[in-house]
């Protein structure tokens, strides 16, 4: 049987019309795009097309807005590394939140260890960031706002566009972490306004390790790669040029079918929580109930442990996650449900369900059905649980 | 007809092994190396595996020494930055060459707008550094040495053992850029004493856009990607794995293959350096006659220009490079070849020819060939050529 991925959220299938793109460069053998004859330019022209198809998807003015790194994680160092060494005569101080991933955490720690400062704005019990935190804290020294577009482990949606306005007001530079949404929901960089915007190509079918940045004309930042002149004399290094073609491929089949994807993915989303609510007792459902992502659904199930259920489902060869997988290895309990008061034990009990093209309605009710049994079981052991 | 590769340095071709391995893994969709379920686990396998068999070419004493990049240029940055932020409490002083590849000076002049001192050794007419004046540069200060192991543009190989047995003596961490040479020649860890040691796939037949550096067990550095706890915490993201089994692939080859192939390079070599001093009068070889690559060749040719010799021969469907791909961006002359004592115009007048696996004596007939008669033809056109 053929395993149901409930957690596209770590990786999502490749488009076939991306295999193919990629088998095709694989075989062409393409050349070095900075290279001075003529398979050099094809290998160029190749470049660039991948970078109009990506700026088509982010409505970018221009392609040459947006360079091309090796994922989402370099694309968030690059931006808030870079803003922040470019600007230290300014000052240094950051403003985020507090449920940011863990590539925007850890990030600031280290630049914490580099003296600077920062205020980490709360998010209500929904999630949300209010807009008029982030102007009350910004002082004469902030030189960076960071705010993520969509939240990897909740799904809600942040007021991007709000904080923006109060940025541009103040000239402070503002980077949104748009990983999770890029591809998935309509995200426009010169409506949102921001100045820097993070994604990754496998949020929307694309490979894994290859992202970009859009970094609008005029943003002040420092290379976190140094060498080369490639990615217009910001990202220096030879391009993973397969990747990019991938994600260029990815990127056109985003805007043509955004719409449709989303409307799959809100139909089962809305079956799968009326599903928990019915099967199960004793849940919440994190998140904002309308503003959030269409493809994810974060469950705190009460009394028992995520990572044991995730256990048990796999063994019924269905795949979901207790958190991102990128914090997989890390053993304490999120950030994120902390933030918006969730207790530690429940904490410790949420799944976080990511569905996209392939999953059926069938997928759904299997996982229901299973994760009965999963719930049952374990809290027949559970000495939290008492019924 | 099929264009003649003499511009290896740029691009290798990919492998048919490695090509397969790729079309396999995109076929294949693998899934995320972090995530805790079987598809998560079979991925790992896949990383781990590679990360052994790059462990193999570089006699690396354990796989966990190895972490997975997006190529050299990152390599490069990882290991200088690196080090180089984790202690300045100790000094901020760094010893390098003046012959360096672009992504070592550059991210060391990055590291001088931080108050980071650096002494930049010269080297002899061949392009060797003499290990006598790193120690002699050694200060107090002193937190980072970093040599390369063989050059990008003239293929001098460096005296790197010499190096390290200064730097370990004084318990100072070394960090060799051998992105040219490992996988071409033979580069062990262990022998060559290095704590650090930056490479890439693409010059060993894998993939562009993927490489790797070495950290000895016990290195201080900080990542230049912080988030999640990917590569043995030091170099976060989800990783490139389509590319990474493309390399692994490629290093099984390069262990197997290294002595035959290198055999082939230095026929050719010979054949080459030879047609073009009776081919063409006024001409230097550049780089060291022995220590050097086998698989490039360097050539100063006088009275003309560089770029009009690339652009005539790629009329003619030949592939060559003035310098490293990296570089043809930039509009000035060769700090390498001005570092072994070449003028202005001689370095100008500069092909890097680099050749492997496919290449045959045939295309080094018809090269010699048409070089000679473009070398005619731009000469009789040269103000500075009478004869």
């Amino acid at each position: 049987m053929k395993p149901i991925n409930l957690d596209y959220l770590s990786a999502n299938p490749l488009l076939p019309e991306v295999q193919e793109a990629m088998i095709a460069a694989i075989r062409a053998n393409l050349g070095n795009p900075s290279s001075p004859h003529q398979v050099g330019d094809q290998a160029a022209e190749t470049l660039e097309k991948a970078r109009e198809s990506m700026a088509r998807l982010i409505n970018s003015p221009s392609p040459q807005e947006i360079i091309f790194t090796s994922g989402g994680t370099e694309s968030i160092n690059q931006a808030i590394k870079g803003v922040a060494l470019a600007n230290t005569k300014k000052g240094k101080h950051i403003i985020t939140s507090n449920i940011e991933h863990n590539a925007v955490l850890r990030t600031i720690r280290r630049l914490r260890m580099m003296d600077f400062k920062v205020t980490s704005v709360s998010v209500d019990e929904n999630g949300r960031v209010n807009p008029a935190d982030i102007a009350k804290a910004i002082t004469e020294e902030t030189i960076l706002v960071t705010v993520m577009h969509s939240n990897n482990e909740i799904g809600t949606l942040q007021p991007i566009e709000e904080i923006a306005r109060i940025t541009r007001e103040q000239k402070i530079p503002f980077h949104c972490d748009a990983v999770t949404s890029v591809g998935v929901v309509p995200v426009d960089v010169q409506r949102l306004g921001v100045d820097l915007l993070s994604f990754s190509a496998n949020q929307f079918y694309g490979p894994s390790g290859v992202g970009g940045l859009y970094i609008r004309s005029g943003t002040s930042l420092w290379p976190l790669l140094d060498g080369g002149v490639q990615e217009n004399n910001k990202r220096a290094g030879t391009e993973n040029l397969i990747g990019i073609i991938g994600l260029g491929v990815a990127a056109e089949s985003a805007v043509r079918e955004m719409e449709s994807r989303n409307h799959h993915c809100l139909r089962l989303k809305k079956k799968l929580i009326q599903g928990l609510k019915n099967h199960i007792e004793d849940i919440f459902i994190n998140g904002h109930p309308e503003l959030s992502l269409p493809n994810l659904v974060s469950v705190s199930i009460r009394y028992i442990e995520g990572e044991g259920i995730v256990l048990m489902l796999d063994e019924e060869k269905i795949l979901v996650s207790t958190r991102s997988a990128c914090a997989a290895g890390a053993l304490q309990a999120s950030h994120v449900l902390l933030a918006i008061n969730r207790d530690f034990a429940d904490a410790q009990g949420t799944l976080v369900i990511t569905f996209g093209k392939e999953t059926t309605e069938a997928d759904i009710d299997r996982f229901l059905l299973v994760l009965k049994n999963v719930v049952q079981t374990l809290r027949a052991m559970s000495p939290l649980y008492k019924k």
